[in-house]
Parts: structure tokens; C-alpha cells; sequence
């Protein structure tokens, strides 16, 4: 039963019946019992709930603190109660600033007031809820009022302030305007700050999200001319949740930072604004005609200042503790009570959240109503299961982050894993998470039919791969941050997963007044056949962790997928040295300043540092004797495990990725814990693996770098001994 | 004296003082004469001169037929005749359409006329001259009045009617409209009538020139809403020059085809529009939204189609014969009369022509001014000095090929080189030719110096090669077309070589009503400091010619030049084999069908033909050959040739071009007669080495292939002759 667990199954094959199908992780006659148990959970799932339920949860914005989102809580509270789960809204006051003062105006060369408003669709009676919308800003900028000189600085990722150094461009005391795109959002408004300015506008360049995309809302699905794309700018990367309480649950009486001295507020005041709003002030911007890269898609020339633009950028918010609401529900397990699979979504939106998150969260709403149906037609899951629909995830991450700070402990003794979603589309499945898991996800991809194309949904992410020059095997993508299983994950080291469907659904709705029941019944998954595909998906996935004779996790696979980390964060030392010398060279040979037009700005570049040979030994040394070790422990001959072994065995393997945890988090990060897998400093939510090695290596912290080295090699090395651990008694 | 042939000069030196030199094909007292002749040569040279002329010839427009041409023909010759040149005015009678109907409507689904006329503009005077401004449109379209559905065509190239035949869309009996750029014009109206369009719009897309490439004119260099680029579309890759005279001079009295049967007229009627005159065109196309590669950047969402934007196109034209005027000015040689370097530029331009031509052709004619002055002071150029000032190039190299095709027995006896040049602006020297030219044009740049960087220009060349990841050895490219090198290279085998600076003075001017003299002095090389460093590089490699005691051939870079070019093609094979291989797999395996969006128009691709294996060896074989040969020629002790043996090799040298030669021509189109340079069937200027090989290959034409690569292979045998001929008579 176990050599299941070897085959990587992201594969197109042909597509061999359920019945006949083997399980990872189950004997021949579970994983039949299994089956025939998906076979009826699937006749259950109803389009008409995920139609009806999404109608009613995005019926009216839903952002915490909101009546409407407390309404959704205790709606979807009844419902679990109804399909028999025990059920529990937990409660954390955290801190949420509501926009009271938002003005952008240019007072010089000309004045133009932006209007900071999304104008209301024909054909979509959601987008005229007028003052029920809540007004497009982006939650955790500081207050701020401030006056100065703009200057255009395309993303403003650190690779465009190189640019700007080079053109000689300085920010220090100007409002910055960047495109959204490029980096998270946040990354924004946290880099200009370091850099010296003292304000920042991100707008939405119609280029990246816009009329150059496609046809507009209502026409099409693309953001409009006045379309805003709302979002949380608090410093994530650093810790997410609630700002006044790092690392622990704000529950009511939880002791709490000073909103100054908060470090996940940003420095410096930022707003969103839309293409219409931000052409006048890039218009009025004129100086160095900014790269080509740089460009968008407005009817200009864009130059990148500073001035003679000059804006006055006003923002007061009032700064207010508000309830979120988590629902929990549980179905105790039979066999294992204590052993819990976390399913999980959030329900709090930006506005109405159609997409964002009410798509999923009516999915997650199903599998809860099918598994109850099962459970009073009398199945009876081995394992605890516990759906959780998370309040406030929008500002950031919030009420997840704070539930699992809050029950830290019972959670890592209990959770064998997380499964994640938050939105769903139309087309491929897009799986990320714990490379343990891959190889169960790439089983479950094998037996979810795609509802438009007659095979599996395993075999179209594998022609799309192929497309895509891939061997036709996609791994998962490995999570960096951006919904709530962060906390899971790499605060408290629980596998976890991320499932959605996507890649024929794009649209600029994201965090907009018209991210609407209507928009999403016209462009996204009109017919709910992909909510139920993702049901299917996240369906299985529980039930078979919640029944499996061995808890699914496979470790071949992911020392294949580490091993891929290892080298290309070795690779990525011998690039910077490779580049380093170039650049070297040039500047030796003074080419810099011989092929510069005279005409243009230029700042002749200063050589680079030496980029010195690292010693990855030590854990290339421990990647070897990994090997060995997981050879080793797949080579046991499960089959003749007695219920003992098998239990004591689970017990352990639900806590194997606790040990890539180290104790002392990250570097100036400590609440990323996880050694693997991190959201990037400088990037937000792109994922950056074996993150600690990696970004010392990327920011040329060579001091830094052998100690991430030694630091990882610990507790891959740790890694090791849990699964020696388990060779030890299962031998 | 010899030595220095061998040397790749195109590299990063020390700059070393012109006095310590050797120059390629110099003994060591005549090198010490020729930079002292060249020391005087650049001390004549006046940046007045070339300020003044372009304000002459540049004051009002001076098309081909027009007063003002002949006005700067007949001025011209003055001027030559005053600096002691012998000088004829050859004319030519050349068919030459002007504009009398040009008409664009929108029909459905609103209704618009194109305004097809340029804004006058503010301080630049020339704009102003109403009547006198040729009205924009494409020369050699033929008549036409059509009505039909409108398609975008992106640029209109052969990989995009591929993508529309992926979209299932057809552009038979409709209307294109395809962007500038992206390959020759004259390919768009071309390739669209093979496809059975019945009419084609070119419009100028702001993304590739207007405001998003800069500031628009007049603030900026680039483009503005109603500038248009004019030009021919004559079918040149078929062959230039008068339409009615193929292959021969088009004189008062030759005998001409009927235009009815004219093959190089278009098929199908095509005007040039601007992007205001597009842009309502543009945004009343509906239906599949474009790839986003062919997005512009208009502030419009880009359809396809067809339709429902409906045009009517009606254009009619006045096709009369007109005079060209090519000035032509000798000086004759002392010691070998019928040995001729020849230098030429176009005078005609569509309007003003300050940049194109005229920047260029007041540098040959301050090049002359300065070698009538050196005569008067007594030198004599040991070989006949031909400087060309030609006609009508613009509508299709017309004054250039007639002249050749008229003289063309005489110049394959006499003509050693020629040297073009078609407009001058700032930055570096772009040099491309024939590659037995390259050492001693790399000779001449590492001798002139930059006027900004205070380098050579050699050594700013190798700079932006290294830069661009070269060597910094860059070398010349090869010509394709665009310039009256053509007829020269392709038709009459003679060694030529074209050259120019750009890079640093870009805009939108390139055949508009704004490309004036106010435009030039803005935006282009102000003071004229590249026009001098042009007119040294171009007066060393003329006097260099015609004073060498061993014409400056050099054979070893050639080789290794040819060898990368067949190279090349091998690969291209390969590449195409695993292409097609690539393809069929993923036909095979469903793979474009099952990743394809059910909502989106596609085309399930049928599987590509196989790619056979050529036998390329008989060009290989040659080329090991050559090699030895050429090996052979190299080490030969030149220095102690007779005056007897020189001017034997040289008569012999001159000649090695035309052994490349095929008489034959290239497949389809018998005029390109050269064997490593022609412009593409489809690219128009762009360049194919190996031509007749090369594109037998990329349209899968496989019976073609061999015999192309037999006859190849013969040509280079013929080419090893030559030269073993030379080693026969030298030993």
C-alpha cells in the first residue's frame, strides 16, 4: 500500500478508473472503503449552494468590524451547527483603521484634485451601494500630511531605486508614485521610507491592470478608468496579524504595544489611487523620461521627476479595536480526536469580495455540508476535522494569525495539517505548500476530473506545464505569504497547503467595488463548476488525511525539491560573483562612461563588493546523509505495521515539519520560524526558500550567510534525526 | 606592411598617435604620407559648411521630380565642378506615383474620416509650407477604392498571420491595419495580399514612435499624433529601382514594361495613417482581444476582429515619369584611372530630409570639398575618385540602381568599392558591408576620434559591445537593404560598406514633415561634431582605397565571418527539427487542446512536416578549402611584390566580391545575385546571409534546400579559385 507514496503523480497518464485506484497511505480495502465514501461526497456537492450562499455573503461589503461581516460569522456559525459541527466564533479585538481623510491634490504646476472614487456600474446594483462601500485606502499607513515634490519610481522594488541611483535620481523628502505590481504592495510604501521619501501613491497602471489587459468593467472584466485597488500595506514580512499583538492572541484583555511604537505601521502615509486620478499627476511630471521597462499604458510620456509636479497628500484614519470573528467548527474524530485537519478560508472582504474570498469560502461551506450529510448517513472520520472561517485575513492576515498564536501549543501537538484556500476561478489547478504533501496532491489531481475538458485536472495542469517547456510533472509551488496559512506554516510549522483554481479568469476586480456577485457570475466561474471541482480537490485532500492508515507524507519528493533550493541558492552566489566581475571589468575598462549619452543623466557606477566563496558544505553534507535516511524509511516494509506501530508512526509524521522550525525565527524576523520557506523581506508575499541563507546571500550580508548556513544545516539536521527517529521503532 | 591586414582591429586599445601607425595595404613611407594627408584632410573640414548646406538643400521639400530637387541637383554639381571634379548629371526617366485621391473612412459602426494630414508646428517654420509638403502616403501602392471589415494585424509579419490562423481568424476579402515597425513596410501590404486582404492601413503605434518611445515633437524628438511616417512599398526585395526597367537603365528611350504588369507595384491599395487618425479606427474593432505582444499604446483595449469597424480605402494616384538627377563627380586617378572607389548618398528626401539624407549627403560633399582643396594643393589619388550624389532613392533606391544597371558592365571592370552613406546622427558609428572590408574599416575607427567621449569611435564601438555582453570586438554587420549599397553589393557584386552614427539622437522625424532642419539642430548632432567624424571616416576608408599600394582585402575575418553565418544555418535546421519535434509531441498528447481556454477562439495546430536531415557538407568542405587557401594567400610576403605584381593582385583583388556572385540569382528573384548578402523575401531590409540557403530552410522548402547549398558550395569554390589564382601568379 505505502509504494504509492513514491510515484510522483503530477503526471499525464492515462486516466485509470477510481475503483481500481490504490490510495498513499491506505490498505487496499480502506482506500476502496475511501472511494466509494469521495464517490458520495461528491454526489452531494451542490452548484446551487455555492450560487445561492455567494449571493447572499457578498450581498453587502463584509470588512471587519462590519454588521454585515458579523452577520456572515453567525450565518455561517448556524450552518455548521445544522450539519452537526460543533461550533465556536472566536473572538479577537484587534486594531483597524477606518479612512476618515483621504486628499491627493496637485498644487503645482497645475492643481487637480484626485476624486478618489470608483463610479457605480449599470448592469451591477452592488457597485451603487454608495456609503456602505468602503472607501478605497490602503489599511496600516500612518497617519500622515505631507506636501513635496512626486517623482514616478515604476514599482518601487529595490531594483528600480539601482535605476533611479543611477540616473541620479534621490528621493529623500518627495512623494513617490509606483505602479501596483512588481512586489506586494506593501513592499511599496516600506522601501520609499527607507529611502527618505516622505509619502507614497500607488495607482493601477491600465499596462499591468487596465484597458491594456483587456476590456474594461463593465464590458469586460478589467479595471476600469476609476477602479481602486484596495489592500493592507502593514509590514508582513515582519509579522502579520494584529499590530498591538505580536506573537499572541488579542483577546480582549491581551496586553498591547502602543499603536506608536507598532513597527508593522507603515512610516510613511500611502494611498491607492486609480488611473484616472493618477494620470494628471504623472502628466505634470517631467525630468528624465523614465526606462522603457517603466512605462505603462497611459497616453503619455512617462518621466520620472522629480517634480515639476508637486502634490499634497493628506491621510487621518481613526484607529479603532474591532471584533474579528473566527468560526470554528469541528467534527471530532473517531479513531485519533486529537489529530486535526485545519481547512481553512476567509470571510472577511474588502468590500463585497465575490471573488475575494466568498468563491472559496462557499466551497469550504459545501465539503462542511457534504461531510455532515456523510457523518448522519453515518461515516465517521478517523481524525478530528476543523473548518475555520477566518475574520480581518484582509488587513492581514489577522484572525488566523491571532487563533493560532492564541491555541499555539494545542495546535502544534494536534494539527497534522492545514489546507488553505481563499478564491476561487475558472481553469488550472494552482496547488503551493508543503513538498511533503506533493505527492498526495498530485494523486488527488489524478482523480478530480476538469469540468471542461473530460480529464483529470491532474493531466491539464500537466499539459500546461508541458506548454510551458516542464517536464509535464508540476510540482507545488512553495508558499512565501498572502493568506492565512502563513501562520500556519511558518509560525507554527503545521504542512499546509494552498489550492485554488485560476489562469482563465483574469480580471481587475481584486479588492474593488467590483469584485461583485455580478461580475463574478459573468467572468470567473459563471457556473460554479470549478467551486465544485475545488471542493473535490480540498475534499479529498481532508478526508484522506482525516482516514488514512499513514498519514500521507512523502519525503523523497521534497529532498528532490530542497535539493533544487540548495542549488540554486549556490548557483545564485556564483551569478552574483559572475556578475559582480562583469560589472567589474566594465568599470575598469571605463565602458560605463564611454557608451553614456552625454545628454542624459548618468552617474558613473562604483565597483561592486567582492562576492566571497561560501562554504555550503555543511549542509550539502546533511542533504547526503538525508538522502540515506529517507531511502531508508521508505524502504520499510509498512504493509506489517501493527495499529501500534501505525499510530505511533502518524504521531510523528504529523510532526515532521515542526522540525524545519528553528526557535530563533529568521534574521531581525524571529516570528518566521520555518527554515524552508518564508514570504521575502523585500518581496511580501513572493516566497523566498530556505529564506534565511538566501536573502543574506541577496543582500550581501556575507557575515550573515555561513551563520544561515550552519543555522539550516542544524535543522535539516534535526529533520534528519525525527525520521531516524521513526526508523528507530518502526525497525 | 601586410602584417597589419591580419590584425582584428575593431578591439579596445590604447589609442596609439597616428604618426607611429601602419595602415593595412601601406608600405611604411606611404602610410607616413597618408596620415599626413589624412592630418591635412580633417583640418579642412568645416562644421559650417555642413550647417550651412543642410540649411540649403533641407529649406523646402525636394522629392523626386520636384523644382527644389533639381535646385539642389544642379547646385550640387556646381559646387563639385568648383572643387575641380568632372561632373555629369545623369537623369534617368522614372516612374513615380504622386498622391490625387486618399481617402479613409469609418463606415460602420460610427462613422470617421481620417484627417491624413500633419499638424504645423510652432517654431519650426518648414512645417508650415502647406502646399509644398508631399501629403503622406506609400509609394507604389497601386490604385484602389474597397470597402471591407477592418482587421488588426499587429505588425503584419509572417509569425502573425500564423497567430491569427491559431485564432481561427481570416483576413481574406477584409480591410488590415498593421502598426509600423516589426519588419519593411512594403512586407505588410505584401504578405497581407498573399492572404487575400483587399486593402492594408500602416499606422505609426505610439508604442513604437510617438510618446511612449519620448517627449513628442515639438517638446520632444518623437512622434507626435498626426506625424506620418511616408514610404515606399514597392516589392524591392523582388528588386529596386524603376518598376518599368528591370535590370536595366531606365533612359529616355528604354524599352518599358506596361505598369499593368510592374511586379514590384503592390497588389492591394495601402496608405500610411497617424495614430490620431488610428486611433478610432483601432477602438471600433471588437471580437478576440489581441496577444498581448501586439498590444500598443493607445489608450484603447486592441481587438482583432474583423470588424464590426467597417473602412472604405480610396486612393489614386498620378503615375507619370519623372527625371532623377544623380550628380556625379570624378576625380581621376593618377596611376590606375579605371580603378574607381566610389562613395555615394541620395539627395532626394520625402520632405525636407534635413536628418535622411541630408545630414549625411552635406558629409560626402564636405569629404569632397576637402579632396578638390588637397588636389589644388597637388595631390592626386593614385586611383579615380567617384563621388555619387543619386536621386529618387527614396521610392526605391531608384537613382542608384538605374545607374548601375545602366553602367553596370563598366563598374564590374573598374569599381573597387563603394562606400554609402543616407543620413548622420550622434552617438556611435554603425558600420556594416562587405567582410573583407572589416579589418581596415576597424582600422580607421581606432584612428578617429569620438567628439564627446575623448576615445576613438573604434573605442567606444568596443565599449557598447562589451556592454552588450560582446567582446568588444564588434564587427560590420550585414547589409540587408534600405540604402543604395544595394545595387551595388547585391546586383553588381561590388565590395561596399555603409555607415552612419546613430544611438544617441532617436525620434520620430523618419520620413515626416518634421524631419527639417529646426528638428535636426534639436534633437540630432547640433553642432555637426559626428557629421565631421563621419565625414573622417568615410574620407580615410575612400583615400585609403584609393592610395593603397595592396587594395585593403582581408580574407581570414571574412572566413571566420562566413563560417559563423553557416553555422548559423545548421543550427537553424536543428533548431527547427526540434521545434517541429516539440510541436508534434504536444499535438500528440492533446496538449493544445487541453490548455486552451473553451472561452477564447482556438485552432487545434495541425503537426508540423518533418524536418530533414541536409547535407551541408559540400559548403563545409569548401570552407576547410578556403581556409587553407585563404591560410596560404595570407602568409604570402607581400612586401616584396614589384609595382607590376601589385597592380596585377589588385586588378585581381577588386574583383574577389563579384566572385561571390551567382549569375544565376537567388531563387525567385534573379536580380540579388549575391551569394552571402540579400535582404529577406519577407523582412525587406532586414538581412539573410546565405540567402539562397537560408531561406530555402525557413520556408521548409526541402527540395530547394540542396540545390541551394550545392549551388552555394559551387560559388565558394569559384571564390577559392580567385584567390588561388592570385596565390598562383604571387608564388
Amino acid at each position: 500500500m505505502i509504494r504509492s507514496i513514491l510515484t510522483i503523480v503530477f503526471a499525464i497518464t492515462v486516466f485509470v478508473s477510481v475503483a481500481q485506484k490504490s490510495i498513499m497511505g491506505f490498505n487496499e480495502s480502506n482506500a476502496e472503503k475511501q472511494h466509494s465514501l469521495e464517490t458520495s461526497f461528491d454526489a452531494k456537492l451542490s452548484t446551487d449552494n455555492l450560487d445561492s450562499w455567494m449571493q447572499r455573503m457578498s450581498a453587502h461589503p463584509h470588512y471587519v468590524g462590519t454588521e454585515y461581516g458579523k452577520k456572515n460569522a453567525d450565518w455561517m456559525a448556524e450552518q455548521f451547527k445544522s450539519w452537526g459541527f460543533d461550533v465556536q466564533i472566536e473572538t479577537y479585538q484587534v486594531l483597524f483603521p477606518y479612512p476618515k481623510i483621504r486628499l491627493v491634490e496637485l498644487t503645482a504646476p497645475t492643481s487637480f484634485k484626485a476624486k478618489l472614487s470608483s463610479v457605480a456600474v449599470k448592469g451591477d446594483e452592488y457597485t451603487s451601494q454608495g456609503k456602505e462601500l468602503l472607501p478605497s485606502y490602503n489599511a496600516f499607513s500612518t497617519d500622515g500630511d505631507v506636501e513635496a515634490e512626486l517623482v514616478f519610481v515604476n514599482y518601487g522594488v529595490p531594483a528600480d531605486y539601482e535605476e533611479l541611483e543611477k540616473l541620479g535620481i534621490d528621493v529623500k523628502g518627495k512623494i513617490v508614485i509606483a505602479k501596483y505590481y512588481g512586489s506586494w504592495r506593501g513592499i511599496k510604501p516600506k522601501l520609499a521610507a527607507e529611502k527618505g521619501a516622505i509619502g507614497c501613491i500607488i495607482y493601477s497602471d491600465p499596462k499591468d491592470d487596465g484597458y491594456f489587459a483587456g476590456d474594461v468593467y463593465p464590458k469586460g472584466a478589467f479595471k476600469n478608468n476609476t477602479g481602486v485597488q484596495r489592500g493592507s500595506v502593514m509590514d508582513m514580512p515582519l509579522y502579520p496579524g494584529d499590530v498591538l499583538t505580536p506573537g499572541y492572541g488579542a483577546t480582549a484583555d491581551a496586553k498591547r504595544l502602543d499603536r506608536k511604537d507598532a513597527p508593522t505601521i507603515t512610516k510613511i502615509p500611502v494611498l491607492p489611487i486609480s488611473y484616472d486620478d493618477a494620470l494628471p499627476l504623472l502628466k505634470a511630471i517631467d525630468g528624465t523620461v523614465a526606462p522603457r521597462a517603466w512605462r505603462g499604458a497611459l497616453p503619455i510620456t512617462y518621466h520620472i521627476g522629480p517634480g515639476p509636479a508637486k502634490v499634497h497628500l493628506k491621510l487621518e484614519f481613526d484607529w479603532q479595536l474591532k471584533p474579528a470573528y473566527n468560526v470554528i467548527a469541528k467534527m471530532k474524530g473517531s479513531e485519533f480526536p486529537d489529530q486535526w485537519i485545519v481547512r481553512g478560508n476567509h470571510h472577511d472582504a474588502w468590500v463585497h469580495g465575490a471573488s475575494d474570498p466568498v468563491s472559496a469560502m462557499v466551497v469550504l461551506l459545501e465539503e462542511a455540508r457534504c461531510v455532515g450529510e456523510l457523518v448522519k448517513a453515518g461515516f465517521r472520520p478517523k481524525r478530528t476535522l476543523v473548518y475555520c472561517s477566518w475574520d480581518a485575513e484582509e488587513p492581514g492576515l489577522i484572525g488566523s494569525t491571532e487563533w493560532v498564536e492564541h491555541h499555539k501549543e494545542e495546535l502544534q501537538a494536534k494539527a497534522v495539517a492545514y489546507i488553505n484556500t481563499d478564491g476561487n476561478g475558472r481553469g488550472f489547478l494552482s496547488a503551493g505548500g508543503s513538498h511533503s504533501l506533493q505527492n498526495m496532491v498530485g494523486e488527488v489531481a489524478q482523480e478530480v476530473m476538469d469540468p471542461q475538458k473530460g480529464v483529470s485536472i491532474g493531466e491539464r495542469m500537466g499539459a500546461q506545464d508541458l506548454m510551458n517547456d516542464g517536464d509535464g510533472n508540476p510540482g507545488l509551488y512553495a508558499l512565501g505569504s498572502g493568506s492565512d496559512y502563513t501562520p500556519f506554516l511558518q509560525h507554527a510549522g503545521i504542512a499546509s497547503l494552498n489550492l485554488a483554481f485560476d489562469g482563465e479568469s483574469a480580471g481587475g476586480e481584486y479588492h474593488t467595488i467590483y469584485d461583485t456577485y455580478t461580475h463574478y457570475k459573468r467572468f470567473k466561474d459563471p457556473d460554479f463548476a470549478y467551486g465544485i471541482a475545488l471542493a473535490q480537490t480540498a475534499g479529498r485532500i481532508t478526508l484522506r488525511l482525516a482516514n488514512a492508515d499513514i498519514l500521507p507524507f512523502e519525503f523523497q519528493q521534497w529532498h528532490i525539491t530542497i535539493l533544487e533550493y540548495l542549488e540554486e541558492v549556490i548557483q545564485l552566489t556564483e551569478d552574483m560573483r559572475v556578475s559582480a566581475e562583469k560589472h567589474n571589468n566594465l568599470v575598469d575598462k571605463n565602458a560605463f562612461h564611454l557608451v553614456a549619452d552625454p545628454k542624459k543623466p548618468f552617474v558613473n557606477p562604483p565597483k561592486k563588493g567582492v562576492v566571497p566563496y561560501l562554504d555550503f558544505s555543511p549542509v550539502q553534507n546533511v542533504m547526503v546523509a538525508l538522502k540515506e535516511t529517507i531511502d531508508t524509511f521508505t524502504a520499510i516494509d509498512f504493509e506489517h505495521l501493527d495499529h501500534q506501530e501505525m499510530t505511533r508512526l502518524n504521531e510523528k509524521l504529523m510532526l515532521t515539519e515542526q522540525s524545519l522550525m528553528s526557535n530563533s525565527g529568521l534574521p531581525r524576523r524571529p516570528w518566521y520560524k520555518h527554515q524552508i520557506y518564508a514570504p521575502g523581506f523585500y518581496t511580501g508575499y513572493g516566497v523566498k526558500t530556505l529564506p534565511g541563507v538566501r536573502e543574506a546571500i541577496e543582500e550581501e550580508n556575507w557575515d550573515e550567510a555561513p551563520e544561515q548556513i550552519k543555522l539550516l544545516a542544524g535543522t535539516l539536521n534535526g529533520f534528519n534525526d525525527h525520521i531516524q527517529e521513526m526508523i528507530g521503532f518502526l525497525k
